[in-house]
């Protein structure tokens, strides 16, 4: 029945849009009642998110060679799959959503954005093996400066966001996490940036 | 009656909270028509927005010695004004109807963002006269990186955020800006942070 919800969710979002979309045109269409739309999610945002963003993400990212292209891959991916029309849509909903709804919060923090955090600890052990950092950094950080900043480009200032912006975000946050292992790693407390 | 508006809808937040506050109420208490409040602003979370974030945003910011200063100073009068309990209301509600509401989204971007990215675009500026910087780069991929970060951070994730975290994402940012301008003006188009 899953399947069926966000099958149709998807159709639904595709033919007229995000802002008209309803949980009970999914019901009747899907043919379900919509107490067992509402028994899995909580809201049409929460719906329209787990139909159009959430399912198989992060993809499985194989190693790329380097930090950079690792997290390049990492933000490429995301941005096919983040940067859709009715994904920016979707997402907005959903962060005015989460900040009033701490059991939704909850869900996103334990699936989606533990996925995202787990893609970044996996990337920064391989940038840790191949010697290309210090050591390890917390992958909150790494995934506020890759991923953050791209959500916040493409949720918030609503950017248009090119490939071309993608590398610079690539390269500014494989730069800004090797500062960061080499502040809490190298001998040196204050790190290569602060010259103070 | 742009104070009193503004003024009366901050005393309400502070009383009841955002989710409980209405136009209606200001209205009241500020003595003006609702007319009067919408020629205004468009909706309740623009109010809200101006009346507790917007106003005198960013502060000016004197020299504070380097590029990490800058930023580390931008960040922090960034988190002391966008971190409170109401702004975390406030911005996730706004987010949502800026993506709906392209009048406002425009108005958000000549006002509030423009003046974000002038005070980037002054850093990198102090910057690349300090010899730190081998030229200027876009202060909008700055921009994305130190605010676009600790803004996900705030209203995206609903992190609890940290002095420390601010001062890890301003190092980063410092090293991800640095590798930037090395890319776009040393003779390695690749930059430092590219090894293939």
């Amino acid at each position: 029945m899953d399947h069926k919800i966000l099958q149709t969710a998807r159709e639904l979002i595709e033919e007229a849009g995000y802002p008209a979309l309803t949980v009970d045109q999914v019901a009747v269409r899907a043919g379900v009642g919509k107490a067992a739309i509402y028994r899995r999610y909580a809201s049409k945002a929460e719906m329209a998110f787990a139909a159009t963003m959430h399912g198989q993400w992060p993809p499985p990212l194989t190693d790329a060679g380097s930090l950079y292209e690792d997290l390049l891959a990492l933000a490429r991916a995301f941005h096919v799959r983040m940067a859709t029309p009715t994904a920016r849509q979707v997402a907005p909903a959903l962060i005015s959503e989460l900040a009033g709804n701490p059991d939704l919060d909850a869900q996103f923090q334990n699936t989606f954005l533990a996925a995202e955090h787990a893609a970044l600890a996996e990337i920064i052990e391989r940038a840790v093996g191949r010697g290309e950092l210090a050591g390890p950094i917390d992958p909150t950080i790494a995934h506020l400066l890759l991923l953050g900043s791209l959500a916040a480009g493409l949720y918030i200032i609503n950017l248009t966001v090119d490939d071309t912006m993608i590398t610079e975000l690539a390269t500014a946050a494989a730069a800004g996490i090797a500062a960061l292992a080499d502040r809490h790693h190298s001998g040196n407390p204050q790190g290569a940036t602060q010259p103070q």
